[in-house]
Parts: structure tokens; sequence; C-alpha cells
């Protein structure tokens, strides 16, 4: 985290004046930067729990004695709730402001409005003075590029020029994209929420959530989306929210100065992100519940609700899309939907499955490519030539030509009466001889044909070229290019089914479908079904999926289908493999993350997982009576562990603490610099008593029970792993020591039990990084 | 827990043929009835889990032997959707059922359907011929009592005989109710939300989820309501899910043997009832998240999901409320809310919080006094005056005759152009003179006026009934009531806002409310964020209070006003005590409940906790090799532990694992009946190695090794019991021994930390039941 920088460079100055002075009251109070960690290391849950306990006991104790203290500790128990406050009203505003320039440069791409440079294709067309729809849709005060330069909007110079200018915008913005991501802030690639829900499970990468990389996602993910790439805002939204909450976090020392604390604000900041995203406040906290959180106590629970409410109306104000509405796909059906669709229904679910195992191997496989080969070196040629390809394959199809979120909202679409699109060309004529049954005119016009075709070639490029676009260095998120995907396969199949019980409306399983006056299907609401099986494939979300689709619709009526493809998805991705495309990629980075959902039902037992092995030699330990300074110093030079267990003595071997590797040397730093007497054959004491100082001469002793943690974690080797993976888990653990009748046997760190875990499902396990 | 009861009669049949002939074997084999707990006793989550991975890996392994296995094993992972499945079925129809006979036993009160018995009076007047709807509310069909006995419908003679028959079927149905629950499952009162809350947490509480009870609670419930008491079906119908819930986990010896998994699926029941309550499913399974759950992994969320909706689907295949609506109170607004309207919004909140906080003082001193006094001797009686009481007073006032759902329906809904409602009664002249700006003609007329008067009434009836009703020995859930009591505030505030923007339309704060062709203010929003306030004082919950809400009204829109007042009102409630009417109950039956959401801050440490104390005999221990069987008996005849921790010697005292009472009492009574040579005097080994035996006259040794369990909780002396708190809750332990340097010093259990905790809040240390 970027706010630790400042704490680690040692004491305050005030806290150094008074050193020497008064050395003992000094020696008392804990070490100034003992709290931190150092980056890519993991934080220890309990230790940072009962910090803050400690911190809020004093406050109590403090506000009884005044009132400006009883104040201060108002606005302290206040904090919580208005970190939310500004969480959401950031999130909601750069998320309006995202939306409206991604609008405006998806739409430079193809040509420029004349009345007002800054209006997108959209606004310029509705402030035009045109008061027909189809005026409108004229809309003369757009203009496409040729146009503009040559005067011509029709023709094959025309359209080439505009294919050039479009390929060109695109290569320009991806350049610039790429580019500010390599200079200012490389940890704002990709989609970042696999490293979110590491740094959530409590891993620190610094700077990962810091003010540079908020402030260059924002302005790259514009880029990026507005590129035309097949990527979407979602996950790096999240990002951006995150990257707010630990903005907020630095402004009270409640959340800066823990850890834990801090991940309680990041997890809502985390719901507050998809709550703009998507509109969903409900659907974002479950997301931030089941997807990205580890530890999620219920009052977080009702603070993300807050900052994700908060962030919902602030975009609702800004209101972006220009229809006060607060959800991205707004939709409204009006046919209900009969139990035989549930087959294409689960069709679909098995297609959202399929692709998301898919997905998942081709990108990991890619992304692993990418790590280890050449092609690595080269991320601004990589950006360059992907987007050339996406560019210059998408213009000819209408369908990938525009950004992917209207092409989604379109598929998603009820065929009006107003409606223009292709999708909605059915023969409607009012002369031609009606069917017997008196049931609508829906059969397929030409214009339908034509837009399957253009829909297949779609689903096909939009399959390829997501698996090589996310992961690229810029900012992508993954759940767009997945719900287009869906939303395409669904749609196809929906206009199918629909065609089906038209020409067949006798058959027995479409009786009654057809009513007059009445769609016989929804194709729109297939859409949506095939959108959330590939998004539940690629990611794995349940509840949250379903309750992300139920606000995008607004009612429990198609919850079924839903879920049924939902559930469907989930079965038929996890038969090819458990993991969710952001596991796979913690995976393939090697993060130290312990996943919450899987279940460890191998038969080891801690003694199987402790260091030190056999072969090795024994472990590192401090007495608690017979060591001394240069010992010490030795021990910590010689090696690299994050702390020592302190033993009675090295014959009985019976544990009395742990020392952390870090406060033991600030404390002998410390000791040296400050204490008279404390030279390198000093003993160093861990004990409750004071020591016996045999003879003048002897060095002074160097005392340091109260660096001592009195009471470290430890289970006996007999433990199953099953319960220590438990216990790691829920407690939140750094480390664990592991003992036998009370005698000290080995250690077990994080780090060691990922290693044990992977080994056992038979993965690289060197690929984990470092504790 | 009902199921168990089969399995502690002892060994199987086939498990006690081969017993003596094959005895190694069966010494092998663990104990048969060791698996399950006593009653009043919690469970040890760890260990439960850990059985069921035992359980999963036997079935996996065995699952790769044969394709039946393969098969066995598929049904074994599909079971807890089966299970899930037919819990949501059974719930949604007892659901419909209850509501269906509900409706008519209402009705019953106060006349009968000539056309057929058993129509309620709406669908006897909506199936009569008449075709206009001032006919049908007239509805000759049904007659009241006193006209179809006496042929007068108007009169003295005819309301002095429908307010006697009224008082007597009320009588009736709740001295039914309560001899019900007497004789035939006394566990059947009250709401079982507290009960169900701590049995989740891992609590023993035999035939609290049994058949009878389930039984007896769908039957009680409807008599309960149907009399007219102030009392709400919603939390009783939690109980009746749970006890679906256990009643289909004995089908499955996966959830039926293990105390832990069945915890999951009654989750997930939790959940499902709730939904069927309100056709709130999202809210039901945050309400199960959020106030009753304990363990709550990721599975079991989306599983909820699951049987919440498919309970909910069921209901509405059922359709009791004849409108095919899923929601309890469906309301649709069409004026938006302004800014202003906060303060009365946040006022109703902090009438809520007050509400609540009134409630559960007067409800827990009015229980405190039925436990301690004579009037605990008289259920019957209790009932039977206060079901006398309440109808009596409740007949006169119309909003009081009605079921209060009706009541609390009517005052939701806004004024449209149908409502023939005296609530909706303006002034509404043509012909009378309008005022200046051409605003709506909102002036209220008398019927209001008469209306506001009634309401007043029935609110301090209400109030003052509900405090006296709740914890009587009939089902009783208290939802409804308080809603009941915010809604009919929130409907006299909202009327009240209402005629002083419509008076005073001019005034600064008032502008631009009123305008043409639209009410100034929506009343009915009054009376449901009055009713959101007033439920979330009582209850503290939050999120899903929100979320059931939100699926009421099916909108985004109110969601601020209705959050304002829960924040507000949970604000004012905590001011006044942290507990909720449920954790408040719990206390007051002295449950063993670990909250998760108590916040435990006091700097006491392990050792101050654990015993013995320093007044006390040592620990109870046994050695790994020293103790005689009948050292053994005598110790377990003399103590009531749970079990025995087990130490290398009594001069060492260092801890080798920890063995429980019944496993041991079991061992011992196996070997003294089948293995030769085991007498009182034969020495007990722990020790991994054969006991040498030194002379061959000296009695065979008894080797126990395998009950002992060599992974025993441990935690220093120092470790501060905020650390054991949070241990204890995240792990679920049952107990946990304390160590120093490896030799053992005590021990702390499940009680031991509730005691302090309590002893912590000055609480009465005595009322924490037994462990």
């Amino acid at each position: 985290m970027d706010g630790d920088g400042a704490s680690s460079t040692g004491a305050t100055p005030s806290e150094e004046m008074n050193g020497p002075g008064n050395l003992m009251n000094f020696l008392d109070e804990p070490f100034p930067d003992v709290g931190t960690y150092e980056d890519f290391h993991t934080i220890d849950w309990l230790r940072e729990k009962s910090r803050d306990t400690d911190r809020h006991r004093k406050i109590t104790t403090k506000s009884k004695e005044s009132y400006w203290e009883l104040i201060k500790s108002l606005l302290d128990a206040w904090s919580g709730w208005v970190v939310m406050l500004l969480i959401g009203m950031l999130t909601g505003t750069l998320a309006g402001v995202i939306d409206l320039a991604v609008d405006w440069m998806t739409d430079l791409k193809e040509g420029v409005c004349l009345s007002a440079l800054y209006y997108s294709r959209e606004q310029c067309c509705w402030t035009s003075n045109e008061t027909t729809f189809d005026d409108r849709d004229k809309c003369p005060q757009w203009q496409k590029w040729a146009e503009l330069m040559t005067g011509h909007s029709e023709g094959a110079g025309a359209y080439v020029l505009n294919y050039f200018l479009y390929v060109l915008w695109a290569l320009l913005f991806s350049f610039l994209a790429v580019s500010l991501v390599r200079v200012f802030a490389p940890y704002a690639c990709g989609s970042g929420i696999p490293e979110i829900k590491t740094i959530l499970s409590g891993f620190i990468i610094r700077g990962y959530l810091g003010k540079w990389t908020l402030l260059i996602k924002t302005v790259t993910l514009v880029l990026a989306v507005s590129s035309g790439l097949s990527l979407g805002k979602e996950g790096p939204l999240v990002h951006v929210a995150c990257c707010c909450g630990n903005l907020f976090c630095s402004l009270f020392s409640k959340y800066s100065k823990n850890e834990g604390k801090r991940r309680e604000v990041l997890s809502a900041a985390a719901a507050a992100g998809v709550s703009v995203a998507f509109g969903a406040p409900i659907g974002g906290v479950l997301f931030s519940l089941e997807e990205v959180s580890y530890y999620f106590p219920l009052k977080t629970l009702w603070r993300s609700f807050f900052a994700a409410l908060v962030a919902a109306f602030t975009l609702r104000a800004i209101n972006p899309f220009g229809n006060s509405r607060l959800v991205l796909f707004y939709v409204e059906y009006h046919t209900p939907w009969y139990m035989a669709e549930l087959v294409p229904f689960i069709l679909l679910g098995v297609f959202g499955g399929l692709w998301g195992a898919l997905f998942i191997r081709g990108n990991i496989a890619w992304c692993r490519r990418r790590k280890t080969t050449l092609l690595g070196k080269y991320p601004v040629l990589e950006v360059i030539v992907i987007t050339g390809i996406t560019a210059v394959l998408a213009f000819p199809n209408l369908y990938t030509r525009r950004s992917t979120s209207e092409l989604i909202s379109e598929l998603f679409n009820d065929c009006g009466a107003l409606e223009s699109s292709q999708l909605c060309d059915y023969v409607n004529n009012p002369n031609m001889s009606r069917p017997v049954d008196d049931i609508p005119d829906r059969p397929a016009g030409p214009g339908v044909y034509s837009a399957l075709w253009q829909l297949a070639l779609a689903l096909i490029f939009k399959i390829v070229i997501t698996i090589f676009t996310f992961g690229m260095k810029i900012p992508s998120g993954l759940f767009i290019p997945s719900m287009a995907v869906g939303a395409i396969a669904g749609r196809i199949v929906g206009i199918a089914v629909e065609q089906m019980a038209y020409h067949h409306h006798d058959w027995i399983i479409f009786k009654n479908w057809c009513r007059p006056g009445a769609d016989c299907v929804t194709p729109g609401l297939y859409a949506m079904v095939g959108a959330a099986a590939c998004l539940g494939g690629v990611t794995r979300m349940t509840v949250s999926l379903v309750v992300i689709m139920f606000e995008l619709t607004g009612g429990l009526e198609y919850i079924v289908p839903l879920m049924a493809a939902a559930v469907t998805s989930k079965w038929v991705a996890d038969a090819f493999g458990k993991e969710g495309i952001y596991e796979s990629h913690i995976q393939l980075n090697g993060y130290p993350y312990l996943d919450v959902r899987d279940e460890f039902t191998h038969r080891t037992l801690a003694t199987d997982v402790m260091r030190p092995r056999r072969s090795e030699p024994p472990l590192a330990v401090l007495t608690q009576d017979s060591t001394t300074v240069e010992d010490v110093e030795t021990l910590i030079k010689d090696t690299d562990y994050n702390g020592f267990p302190v033993v009675v003595s090295r014959e009985s071997e019976r544990l009395i603490g742990f020392v952390q590797r870090r406060e033991l040397t600030v404390a002998i730093k410390t000791a040296r610099q400050k204490q008279d007497g404390v030279v390198s054959s000093s003993v160093v004491y861990f004990t409750e008593d004071n020591p016996q100082v045999a003879e003048a001469c002897d060095p002074q002793p160097l005392k340091l029970r109260r660096i001592l943690n009195l009471s470290p974690f430890t289970v006996t080797d007999h433990t199953p792993m099953e319960t220590v993976v438990d216990i790691f888990r829920k407690l939140g653990l750094r480390q664990c020591l592991v003992t036998r009748s009370g005698r000290l046997l080995g250690i077990i760190t994080k780090k060691d039990v990922l290693r044990h875990m992977a080994q056992m499902m038979n993965q690289d396990p060197e690929s984990i990084m470092f504790n």
C-alpha cells in the first residue's frame, strides 16, 4: 500500500527527540516501525485485529477524560461511514466520467460532431433541431471522417478512408494506453481483480492501489475501451474503486495504520466498483462477498451496501447514459417464458461452461507463453498488433465495429415497434395470407438472416480475440467480452427457437407459444441467459451473477432461466477445471492466495509439511537466556526467516514464544545505539525475571521480553493438514509452530501450506511467490 | 435433533454380529455411537468437519472401484441439491396452506360464505355473479353471523352478537393453539428464531426441529394468527422451514450423521422460510446470512438461494393471495420523493428505534416476570386472557379488527382512483373553488380525519399488547406487529406531511411538491418507511431489511428513504442497548450463544479464564502409561467433564492429547466385556509403542491410543482473551487447553468463555446454560 511507505522510513522526529533523554520510557513503548510489513509479505490478521482492539480500548478510555476526547472518539467511530461516503462519491464520479469519455472517444473513431466537438454521436443527434425520428437518424451534424475530409459520404473511397481512420484511431488510443501504463504505472494493467483478491486475503503489494495507479488506470481504461479492443471496463472499475478506497484510508490513521481494517474498506470499495459498473448495488455487495473478499464481517456488509448505494446514486446524478437509468443494460420483456424453453436455456448454460473452460485454458496458456518466451519482452508491440488485428477485422462487421456494450444492449433488447435494428426486420406484410390461428407475423425477414450471419462471424471473432486480449499490458476487464460472446450465441439460439416455434406452431411443444398480439418467444431473453452463462463459466460467480442479472431485468420473472443457465455453466466448466479465471491468474502469477473454497481432502499431517524436513538442518531457534547479541545478529544475517521461535533451552526445546525478525533487528539496533553496555557478547534474555549478572565485568544483558510474542500459535505434529489449512484460512495466520508433547518440532508458514496444497494437486510448487 | 435418537441406542446388529468373532478388527473400528452429542451440549465444528472430509474421502476412493460406487458417489454429491429442492417445495407448500387457512379462519370470526363454506370473504365475493364493483362489495353470499342467525344485519343487537361471536371464535382458536402446544409439542411456542440461532451456532436441542414440532407448529400457527392476537407468521415460518430442513436431512446420512453439515442445510432452510414469508428470496438469503446463521460458507449461500427461489416459486404456484404476486405487500408508487422528506423519514427512524428499545425492554421484563413468578405456571390462562383483551379491544376499531397483514397492506397502498378505503377519502369536489396553482385536490375529507383517530388508538393498542403477546406459549412472530406499529405511525406522519404540503404549498420547502395530476407526497411510502424503521429497531437487521423492502417495492427509487430510516433506527435503538430482540431472548434463556458481532475488548488473558482456578483442585488429567482402569472409572464417576487431557506424567505435565469422556466410557465398557484379561487393575496405555508387560501375572494392559485425540487445540496462558474468543468463534471449538512452555495448565470451555464475557459485561453469569 502506498500509505505505508512513510512509516517505514523510521521513527518520526518527535519520537527520536525524546529518545536518548528518556530512555526507559522509550524502551517501554513499542518500536516505531514495527507495525508495518514488507512488500510482498503476508499480514497476520490476528495481530492486526488485536492492534485495532488496543487502539479502540485506548480511545474509549481517553474519551472519558474530556469532552474533546469524547468528540474525537465519536469522530473516530464515524470515520468508517465518512470513508464509505467518500469512496462512493469518488467511484461514482469516476465511473460517470469514464462512461462519458468512452462514449465520445469510441465515436471519434468514426466521425465527429460539427455542432460541438465534445458531443458523442448520440448526444450530437439528439440535440439537433430535427423533429422527426427519421431526420434525427440521418443527423447532418454528425459527419463521418470521409465526409468531412472529402465531401463524399458514400462509395468505395469513403469506405476505405473511414476504415483507415478507424484503424488509425484505434492504434493511437491503444498505443497511448500501453505507453502510459509502461511509463507511469505498470500495476495499472490487466483487470486487477486477481491482485485485489490476493491483497484482500492479506498480501502486501505496495503501490498497487496507489494514487498513480488510480490516475493512470482511469485514463488508460478510457483509451483501452475506446480503442475497440475486446475488453470491458468492469474489472478495472473495481481496481479503480479500490484505489479510491486506499486513497481515503490514508486520511484516517484507523485505516491507514492497520492492514486488517484497511482491507475491510477495500472490500466495500470493490462492492462500490461493481455497483457502478452495472448499476447493481446489491449485486455489487454480493460480488464483493462471493468473489473478491476474504474477511467479510457483517459490519463490512452493511457499509459495503452503503458505499455501493452512494456510488450508484452519484453515477445516476451524472447520468452518463442520458436515460436516468441506473443499470447498464436496462431491459423490459413482455412475453412469459415456457417450461420447454428450459432446454435451450440449459444448452446455453452448457455453451457458457464450455466457453469458460476454453477461455481459461487458452488464455492461461497464452499468458504463460507471454511470461516465458520473448513475447513478454515487447508488450507495446503486442498491444499494437492485437489492436491492429482487432480493428481491421472489426470494421467490416456492423456488430463488432461498435462498442461491445452497445452490441450487448441491442442483443438484449426486445423488438418493439420503434426498433430500427436489423435484428428486428421481421416480415410484417398486412396483405400476406395469414396462418390459421391468427398468430403474430414473426417470420424472419432478410435482415434477420443477414444479421445471423454477421453475428456468427462476430461470435467466432470475439471468442478468438478475447483469449489473446485479456492479460495484455493495458487495463482490461472480461465481463463485457464474455457477456458479448454469450449474448451473441444466445440471440442466435433465440431467433432459431423463435422461427421454429413460428413455423411449427402446431407441434405439441410449441402449442400456445405464439398468441395473437404477442411474440412467440423473446430472443432478447436468450441473449441475456447466454450472457449470464458465459460470464458464469469464466468467473464461476453464482449468486452475485444471478442477482446482478436480476437487478438488470428488475423482476423475479426471469430468474429461473438465469439460474438454470448459471448452474449448468458452472457445473460444465467445473468439470474441466475447478478454478475460475481469477484463481487461474492468481496461480499463474504465484500469489500466495489461500482460497476459501478449495477443499483440502488429503490425509497428510502437520508433520509432513513442517520445516525443517528430515534432511534439512535443525530449526533456527533462540533460547530464552543463553544466546548472545552476536549469535542473534549472525542468525539474522544468515537466514531470511520472518521470525524465530524462542525455547527454554536447546536440550528441552520447550516453546516459550516467538519473536519477529523485524522487531528483533530494530530492538538490537536501538539497544546498541542507545543502551550503555550492550555489546556483541551481551546475553539476550527473554525471561520474565531479571537476569542475574554473575560478575560485574560481564557485559550488560539485553532484556527483550517485551518484543516476545508469548502466545504463538501452535498445533501438534499429529494435526491433520485439513485442520491446519482451516486454521490458516479462518484465523489468517502467517505462521504456526509445530510441537509434540510441548517440544518444538518445526514451523509451518503460509507459504509451506500453499506449497503443500499445490504439491497435493500435482501442480508446480515452485510458482508460489515468496512469503 | 430428532434424527440422532436412533444411533444412540448402540451398535447396529451387523456390527454386533461380527464383534466377538473378529475382535481385533472390531476394536480397530471407531466405536458405534461416538459421533453423536448429548442433548443441550455444543458440537465441535472442527471435528464435524474432519469427519465429513473422512466420509468424502472414503466415497471418492470407493467410487474408483466400480460403476455402482461411482453412481453412489454422484448421488451423494447431488444430495445437497435434492435436499434443497425438497425443502423449498415443502416450505412453499406449507406457507401456501397456512396463508389460505389463516385467510379463511380470520374471516370465520366475522361470518361465513353461504355459497361455499370453505371460501374466505374475498374468494366468496369475487366468485359471486355480481358484475359491478359496487355489487361485489355488498356481496350477498357472504353473511355475518348476526345476519345468518337473526336475519338482521344492522342494529345494536346484531353488533353485539357479532362482537360476542368474534371474541368467542378468537378465544376458541387461541385455546386450541395453546392446548395443542402444551400437550404435543412444547417446543412449538414462540418465534423460534432465538433457538434456531443457538442451534445453528452449534448447540444441540433434541426435538426442537422434530416432526411433531413441525406438525403442531404449522397447525397452531394458523390458529394463533387467526385468533387475531398481535402476532405474525414470519418468525414461526422460519422455524417451520428449519423443521422441514431437519426432516429431509434424515433422508441422507451425509446430513443426518453430521451435525455440521446438518446446520448448513438448516441455514438454507431459514432463508427459504423468510423467502416465503415475504416473497423476497434475496432478502431471505441475506436474512439467513446476517441474522440467523453462524457458519455460512459460500456453497451454502448458493444453495440457500436455490432453496429460497424454489420455495418462492412453489408459493406462487399455489397463489394464496390470488394475485399471482410473489410478495406479501406489493406496492407501486407514482410520485417521486423530495430531499426535504428525509426529515420526516429520519424522524420515523428515531421513532422506530425508540419503539425497538421500548419493546425489547418491556418484553424482556415481562418474560423475566413470567419465568420467575406464578405467571409462568398458567400459560393457558395467560393466552386466554390476552386473547380476550385483544379481541374485546380490537373489534370496535376497524383497523384492528382485521388481520394485521391486511392492515399493513392498506397502509402501504397509494390512494388510487379505485381505492374505496376510508384513508383515501379526500375532498374531490369539482365545483369547489380551486387554489391558484392548479394543484390537485388533496384536502383531507372527514373520512381521513376519523381514520387518523382510529389509527392513533390502534397504534397505542398495538404497542401495548404486542409487548405482552410475544413470548407466550403459542407460535408468535413479531415481524408483522412491529411493521404494523411502524406503518400506522408512518401513515399518520405521511398524511400530516401531505396536508401540510397541500395547505402551505406556497412555503419554500413545499415548492413544487404538489403538481397537477399527481399527489403531493405518498403517505403509503411513509408507512413503508415507518414499518422498516420499527422492524429494524426491534431486530437490528440492516442489509436484509433494506433488501426485503426493496424486493417489496421492486425499485431502487425508494431505497434511500428506507436506508435512512433503517440506519437511524438502528443507531437510536443501539444507544439503549446493543442487543436485538433475538439476542435478548437468547440471553434471557441462557443459551450458550457466542455472538459473531459482539466485540470482546477487555484485556484479560487466557490464564484469567481457564479452570482450575487458584482455589480449585488441580485439573483432572490422565497419564499416558500409569493410570489403571479403576482410576479412570473413578474419574469418570466423580466428574462430569466432557473429556480429559492426557499428559506424559504427573511430574512433567507435558500434554499428549485429549480423550472424550464418551469415547472413554464406551472403550472401557467394551474392553471389559470383550477383551480377555482387562480388569480393574489393568493399566491404560495411551502410548504409541506396545507396553512392556513386566511379569506374566500382571493384568493385560488396555491400549487406548486410537481414541486419543492427538491434536487437541492449545493456547498459551498469555494469549489475550480477545484472541481466544476469536478462535472459539471462528473455529467453533468446544474446548481449548491452556499450556505454558509445553506444560498443561488448565482448560477453557465454551461455557467458560461465555461466562467470562458475561462477567465482563456485568451480566448474570449464572444464567448460561450447561455446556
